[in-house]
């Protein structure tokens, strides 16, 4: 609901367009599409499908290129990327930061890549290169090396009139950074302090050595974390010898925030973040295949297990009738059960002794839930068959079943996590397989106890 | 992977808790929890099951408690000011920003409510109450009124006195607002103009007119789009006479973009984002209890149509072992497609014309991986059960069963959207019921005709 007001936007936008491109007036698309932000464009490009969003994308201003290109998905950035030639690409990335330059690098066809090199000058070509040299999502690709260092021994006023020589300031500067002749890093100014100060105040009273550099190779998670415990509007990056290498912004921490929740959300259901809603069809079939193939796999799995009970099924047709209600109620608890323990593990709110508290409190939910709805499951089940035998065994299944659903919600994902494998995506199928064929095995098998002579 | 050095931090941390707690030895525990910023605090609390936590809550600085209360989700927040005095609580309210205050208010007693009130200035209580009258989720619920303005008239060098005069500035300031007489909001000045320019430059010849103000009543969500559009660090807030109110600043806006995707990760296995990890058990229970009885009604309804072939199920014993195949598969696609979409529509990039296009795309998506999984179960199928007319009936149902999960995915939660239903949390569970209900019925309907005489 509250997200009504950007989508009715959105929708009043697309329609506009809609009925321009219909029209074949392009005038009023490129009017209209110039008035949004790169971010904005990246939308709307996100919002079309491939040909409208091809004569879209031929209408945003050459300038603003580079910084659309940043604000879409991989697959998206890759489809708009193969609609330019080489020279429009070059000089679509001409006005870019390093830091953004380095994001877009993997995805340029290798001949641009080295175009792209070409055209700069030595010293960014150097930054570029020492900045694509380091492991991907680790700070040192996040980072800006355009840094504004003063003297420690400086004082307020010196500071102001080196600032007003230099002229402009890099985008979110909030701080400037305080460094020794051999730029190591020493701690921060803040802007504010410049301002509210004497002119006469020296630059060291007002040093803030509390907020720590952060380590070059420190992965893009624990910068984000970082972030986000502190406050950060910026951060100071260091090598292994505290050399101040650059610089991390708050924009490129929001993007990373947003990715990680979102790659819990559809990782889930086997989707990458990266893919293209509007993607071609073959193109959408092939990226779900391979997750549609392991399930299959599985489901496989969960019916030989049915197969052993052929000759129960054949007696007590029932036990088909009811089975897939004692499977489903296990596969949601699982499930919440395994997003919680998920959501834990990215936080890392989770490890040492509390994993086995946390497994004694869902097993307990699991048992309290499934007494619960076993009570009206056997009374439904009960009624409807007429055998207080099949309301028995069903009643059962189901307490079982949510018991252990809980059990693997909590540690198949922490076990996935120990062997390095991601639970956010691996997780759902893997539980759903447990409860699934523990909940027919259990139904099935006490059916034929309780039901057969 | 990229998330385990905070792991491994975190982990270490609670074992040198649990170790120190275990042996009653406060002191070190107090030492590292206060080494700590509140929001890391925050986290440890989630961390901690409800005894350890209010051991660890009561060593914490009194000074820190507010801001470690604004760290935490509603249940834990909930749980940690129920171990609090009122007067404790009047305290560690003392030192929050309004914005903060009020997030805080709404979990707070009533009785400690009023003695806030009463312990506060009459300026500052006025705003409290003003910001409070604001609808939740809006932006005059996430700004703060301590706002620095200056005239369009004055010069650098006027601005600069008036800096020095005034002291600090209020956290994360980046740009002061220009503001007529009647503090209508005329543009922003940037700290880095201020500091860059010669001091005798007039201040309007540095404005930036380009940002718009937000307007009050603006949705939390529209707010953190804006942000993240534009990449904003603070932002004005202005009624409908365009009188500034207020500002925004990014610290808040980033805890709503990580909430708007925990919701949808957690929504779609029936969770609050707010879910306490260590709740009690019955609590837990009680809070997942609806959504496993709403799940159980469905499964019924899934039987009663199972229930529908049960002469089909007794001649033919083979459909009850394959038919929950057909189900799993029919789940998975339409949850791929479902989930796609309701992040679509949270971007705000589905409306107009192109749930059509997406609605056509995933169908055709569907049928394509239909045909390819039809093919492998089938043969799969007719061998183990040495029957054509069985493979016959699963390829078909198969294939009946992806395309229309396609449809359900998509237009599921795009008419839950206008009938104003959140389908991040509604969506999964009926789009499961959809190709749960149809994939048995068309495979027993399938059997049905092609294995019966």
């Amino acid at each position: 609901m509250a997200e009504t007001t950007r989508q009715t936007r959105t929708a009043h936008q697309l329609r506009m367009l809609s009925d321009a491109l219909d029209s074949g007036r392009l005038g009023p698309v490129r009017r209209l599409v110039n008035t949004l932000s790169p971010a904005e464009i990246g939308n709307l490009l996100e919002s079309l499908p491939p040909t409208r969003r091809n004569v879209v994308w031929g209408l945003v201003d050459t300038e603003d290129d580079g910084e659309v290109l940043l604000h879409v998905g991989d697959d998206v950035r890759e489809s708009l990327i193969a609609e330019m030639d080489p020279e429009e690409i070059v000089a679509a990335l001409e006005d870019l930061d390093i830091d953004d330059l380095v994001e877009l690098m993997d995805d340029l066809p290798e001949a641009v890549t080295e175009e792209v090199l070409r055209s700069m000058d030595r010293e960014n070509r150097e930054r570029l290169e020492q900045a694509l040299a380091y492991p991907e999502d680790t700070a040192g690709r996040l980072m800006n090396p355009d840094v504004v260092t003063v003297r420690a021994d400086a004082t307020v006023d010196v500071v102001l009139r080196y600032l007003r020589l230099r002229g402009e300031l890099p985008e979110h500067t909030d701080r400037l950074y305080v460094a020794n002749r051999r730029r190591q890093y020493l701690g921060q100014v803040a802007l504010s302090a410049l301002l509210t100060r004497e002119p006469s105040t020296p630059v060291n009273t007002l040093l803030d050595e509390d907020q720590p550099a952060i380590a070059v190779h420190t992965s893009a998670n624990d910068v984000a974390n970082a972030f986000s415990d502190h406050d950060w509007i910026s951060a100071p990056v260091v090598d292994g010898n505290n050399v101040l290498l650059g610089r991390i912004t708050i924009d490129d921490v929001v993007d990373i925030i947003r990715e990680q929740a979102e790659h819990r959300a559809l990782g889930a259901a086997g989707l990458d973040e990266d893919e293209d809603l509007f993607a071609s069809p073959l193109r959408a079939m092939r990226r779900r295949a391979l997750w549609l193939g392991i399930n299959l796999t599985l489901a496989f799995v969960v019916a030989s297990i049915i197969g052993l009970f052929e000759s129960t099924l054949e007696q007590v047709v029932a036990l088909a009738v009811l089975m897939p209600i004692v499977a489903s109620m296990g596969g949601n608890a699982g499930l919440q059960a395994m997003t919680l323990t998920v959501r834990g593990l990215a936080l890392g709110q989770l490890g040492g002794g509390n994993v086995r508290t946390l497994l004694v409190k869902e097993i307990t939910v699991g048992l309290l839930n499934g007494v619960l709805w076993a009570l009206v499951v056997a009374v439904v089940a009960g009624l409807w068959f007429h055998s207080s035998m099949l309301a028995l065994a069903i009643a059962s299944a189901m307490v079982i079943n949510l018991a252990c659903a809980a059990a693997a919600g909590v540690s198949i994902p922490v076990v996935m996590r120990r062997l390095n494998i991601d639970p956010a995506i691996a997780g759902s199928i893997v539980v759903t397989l447990v409860t699934d064929a523990l909940g027919f095995f259990a139904f099935l098998g006490l059916g034929t106890v309780l039901l057969l002579k």
